[in-house]
């Protein structure tokens, strides 16, 4: 039995369209909002589920329990989940770089599972990191990260399904000549961009950059790499892209890079230079692959010591549900118990 | 008398704008275009101005000519302009890295003038090189640039008004679900972006990113300045944003370089961290200021030696328009020959 908290979110709703997807059964799924959304109805597989209040007591008999609901509800919930059993999946930042919590991207560091023997929360990466991560850490297998500079061009859907939805409603009064709904961003977002809404720390840096950092720092197991991030959130609907710059520890040319990054799991080369087409957010909207492109030696660099690349995953797939769910099938795999 | 070679494109239109500010004088003005657009009228300061055919003949009497209708016209003729006694003030790529050609930002090597004793044609720089160096080369005499990671956010305006157009017409066909017109940029570009659709070269740059690199050398007269970018082009309609890591010679603190950045003419520091409020591409449109924001140490090299910048500046004004206004300014001003 898998419990959804935070079902009716933008994650949420993502988790259910890949669990219908792999076709788990609507008898095995158990729908969990706040008191607000709860009473509402999901359709599921052609059965409409009713989603209930999130509780105590909501945890009995769960085996996954999915947190999408934010890091207040994952504070408050995900510890009474465990002592009921269930093993959590936490999509929130609040345990993701404690001790004893495996934060996995399951190509990238499937092993952490392994590393700690009874994980009871799992926590899934932020989404930036899970995207700039599935093109970086098989070129840092080979070559050895040193240092990374990315700049961020983040989707409406990292600030949830209102953020989307008033990213589309500005397009509608745009066109009506309405002045513009700006309740959830504060400003014109249609034809415009902004830093990430995050609060800035007193290094400068926002909450988005230091999570790119740190979680980039623990999934590949390696604190020495220097990493620099700009987060920006741009007008697209529902994936990111990033402009990532690599310098290596051992000499990699983008052909050995082009070829690593075609035999990865997960990745999907998209860099035709003659037709001038890359990755770009909306080829990877509903799709399971990270884009990569751009793929190309950086002339800043001493040759081979450095590369360039552009990448493009779907924030609420690979950015969140999907990297939850593969996490889960894992856990399966590896306790041979259905969920 | 000032011609405008392109005078109804949205570089020449601009032009016109800022010349009105400047009240310069209609009877001062010609208007010169295309056949396609000869016979068009323009309004300027409440005058109907014809648009007359550019031909061999058109630049007799003309003091200054302002080129700002693409790479093939100045090509063919910005030296039959120089002949009949013009000055050239060229939007284009054509002549930029040309020996003898100044390329000039005035803000930062207005001398460039002074070193060539006549020049005849004045190149305007490219439109993400001006903005990222109106941030950089106050930082750079300084502390001395070594290397530059430049990802850039550009505007439609870059592609011309057309391209602006159909990202303002793919609004409409959103909203009334209608197919999206696609006829400039072949794609969807609403809720999108997409690596800049400039020619590829052999090394896998684009050419706007060769021309950020080698306008920066000649700019700041140091070929040694290690620079790499990426450049992609974002819905947004006429500003662009950078986000620029820096490398530095010296040491340079974040307190310094705001300070410096808040005396350098011709830049606004945006930077409320408490706020979270940075340079937005919406609050430069229209301006005359570059925005610079999120200055910042760059916690991923030693303490003092790098910084994070993020900037956004009118691509019609200060990225084209404005510059060449006030490179005719200088001359004016060298010559004190009235124009």
């Amino acid at each position: 039995m898998i419990a959804i908290v935070g079902a009716t979110g933008a994650v949420g709703r993502e988790l259910l369209a890949i669990l219908a997807d792999r076709n788990h059964p609507a008898e095995r799924l158990k729908l969990l909002a706040s008191a607000r959304s709860a009473g509402s109805t999901l359709v599921y597989e052609g059965t409409s589920l009713l989603v209930k209040e999130l509780k105590a007591s909501s945890f009995a008999g769960i085996k996954i329990a999915m947190f999408a609901a934010g890091s207040e509800v994952s504070r408050n919930f995900a510890s009474i989940a465990t002592i009921a059993g269930s093993t959590v999946i936490d999509n929130s930042s609040v345990f993701r770089m404690d001790e004893g919590v495996p934060l996995v991207v399951p190509e990238i560091n499937i092993t952490a599972l392994d590393d700690c023997s009874h994980p009871t929360i799992i926590a899934n990466p932020n989404c930036s990191t899970i995207i700039a991560l599935m093109a970086v850490a098989p070129l840092h297998r080979v070559a050895g990260i040193r240092r990374m500079v990315v700049s961020t061009y983040q989707a409406a859907s990292g600030g949830g399904a209102a953020m989307m939805e008033e990213l589309k409603r500005q397009a509608f009064d745009y066109v009506e000549s309405k002045p513009l709904t700006k309740s959830i961003t504060g400003r014109q977002y249609l034809f415009n961009l902004f830093s990430h809404d995050s609060a800035i720390d007193e290094s400068g840096y926002n909450a988005e950059e230091m999570k790119l950092i740190r979680e980039t720092h623990k999934i590949l197991g390696d604190d020495s790499i220097a990493i620099t991030a700009t987060c920006v959130r741009v007008p697209v609907l529902r994936a990111h892209s990033e402009a990532i710059n690599l310098t290596f520890e051992r000499p990699l040319s983008a052909d050995e890079a082009r070829e690593i990054l075609c035999a990865a799991p997960g990745v999907k080369v998209v860099d035709d230079r003659k037709a001038n087409r890359f990755p770009e957010p909306l080829d990877a909207t509903g799709g399971d692959d990270v884009l990569v492109g751009r793929i190309r030696a950086d002339i800043s660099q001493p040759p081979g010591m450095g590369l360039d690349l552009f990448v493009c995953g779907d924030q609420l797939r690979k950015g969140a549900a999907l990297n939850a769910i593969q996490i889960a099938e894992q856990l399966f795999t590896r306790t041979k118990t259905p969920v």
